[in-house]
């Protein structure tokens, strides 16, 4: 019995180790190091691998990151289970840039470096955060804890997402029917969503034009959720006051796309939420001890919805 | 029996409508406006009025601001109280503040903006909050509350002041023997140090000496406290990695000032806690209410000290 690591040798090292220490019955392999293939029950990768086909007894692929958009589930075997990393480094390291996230938009910290740029000394009227109404399009694991890292600012929260959900202190949407009724409260928009063939390309021009006037975006989702050209259209027409984001659509962004140098933009290259090896290393081996025991796996993936 | 409002018009008439309401026997004047002298007991300002011995009657002084280092105390009688501003509205945008330079300058934000005005695409290896110490120079009431709204997101905090304090989950450090071991440990320093004859010129190349390697600064105190020739010797030698200012000296920041383009340095014009005139006008007839019934007043200034 053996767990495979398909993924970038240094994370790799961190893996072994903590396996083992503390799965030291499992045959640890490592990409192109003398693989049995019927002996893999466990596998771990970012994409699927080609040759999935091969190992006959795997039983659960995880994914090395918390989306599994870039996973084709399509050529996995429908008996085996596809689980999302969820871990402590990934959820804290998004609570962080979420709260960094809302609250440069809330205090106009891009107008403010805007003027940096002009060596230009003026205040913005300042709004309190009981009258800037965050709003999360999705609302997840990482939402529900990014937002528990902002209720302490008193911003009013609201939150939507595909089904029904009841989180305390945040007012729930959900459903495509109150979308537009989410929207239209909504100061400070922050994307969350995982992406599928609904959600893709959801952030557009129609979308924008729910919002109130002077909105700010926080896209934290998946690139190809957002229109980027609607995006600079509604900034540009003052319909969004600001966005910052760290997921676009192609990633890099190329070296001369627009939203670079946009003045209302900030941009980080997709490092708001990372796998940490070490604890993402102890959340497999937690997984993997359930398996064994017969219980729920934290983080699986409803195969018919894709995440 | 008066009360003086000797400041901008605008506050002004939050605070005529306020003191209407809670406080109706108390005759309320604004400055040019027929008052008369003897009847003022209690007088609100930026700036200790040039003619504050023409009160014969003053008994209480409050300063407008959360600081009192523009209030020249020396013209005040010694018998008058003099108030610093304590007011919700201050407390809580100095939260978000901090809050946003802590996060800012933990997720390395100074450099992803840098990158991006060079359309360049690279992530920098993140650090946990676990292993980023945030030190604050300066443990009064808003340093205490703004580590309240850092405490969820783990980093380790220490504090320094003057005199000893003890505050739950903070090492705290005190005088100037325990302040060297203090920087030692501080990877994030906070500035919230009121302004007084030891505190001019603090933060100095000496001071940023002690600092681990690639520190960062965020400066929320008073402009004077900093040597702006000493923090740009520091971040162009990689003492310093990055700095966040909201106070410079002078204010505004001159337009050739070298500071206004540095590629580590982010600038905003002394926004981050601005007295909201509703809360603070209700903090002020809090404190007339205690002063009539004999009580404590929040947020008296101990004039030996200076603050």
């Amino acid at each position: 019995m053996a767990f495979l690591f398909h993924s970038d040798a240094e994370r790799g090292a961190v893996f072994r180790d903590v396996f083992a220490r503390e799965l030291p019955d499992l045959e640890f392999f490592q990409s192109g190091r003398g693989v049995e293939p019927e002996k893999v029950r466990y596998l771990i990768a970012w994409t699927v691998p080609d040759d999935i086909s091969r190992y006959s007894n795997l039983e659960v692929l995880f994914s090395i990151g918390a989306g599994v958009d870039q996973f084709h589930q399509d050529v996995v075997p429908q008996h085996v289970k596809v689980v999302r990393m969820v871990e402590d480094g990934i959820i804290r390291m998004m609570q962080e840039y979420v709260a960094l996230g809302v609250l440069a938009l809330h205090r106009d910290l891009p107008s403010y470096l805007e003027q940096q740029k002009r060596c230009s000394w003026h205040s913005i009227a300042a709004r309190q955060a009981s009258e800037r109404r965050v709003g999360f399009l999705g609302l997840g694991m990482l939402a529900q804890a990014a937002i528990a890292h902002l209720t302490p600012f008193q911003f009013p929260l609201a939150g939507w997402s595909r089904s029904e959900k009841q989180i305390e202190g945040v007012a729930c949407f959900h459903g495509e029917d109150q979308l537009a009724g989410f929207l239209k409260q909504t100061d400070i928009l922050v994307c969350l969503l995982p992406l599928t063939e609904r959600t893709r390309g959801m952030l557009n021009a129609q979308l924008f034009a729910l919002l109130p006037g002077e909105a700010r975006l926080l896209h934290v989702g998946r690139g190809p959720q957002l229109d980027q050209a609607a995006l600079i259209e509604a900034l540009d027409s003052g319909q969004l006051a600001a966005a910052m984001l760290d997921v676009t659509d192609p990633e890099p962004l190329p070296q001369d796309h627009p939203l670079w140098l946009h003045p209302k933009v900030m941009i980080t290259p997709h490092i708001a939420s990372v796998t940490q090896p070490h604890t993402a290393a102890r959340s497999v081996v937690e997984n993997i001890r359930r398996h064994r025991a017969g219980e729920e796996l934290i983080g699986v993936v409803d195969r018919t919805l894709g995440y």
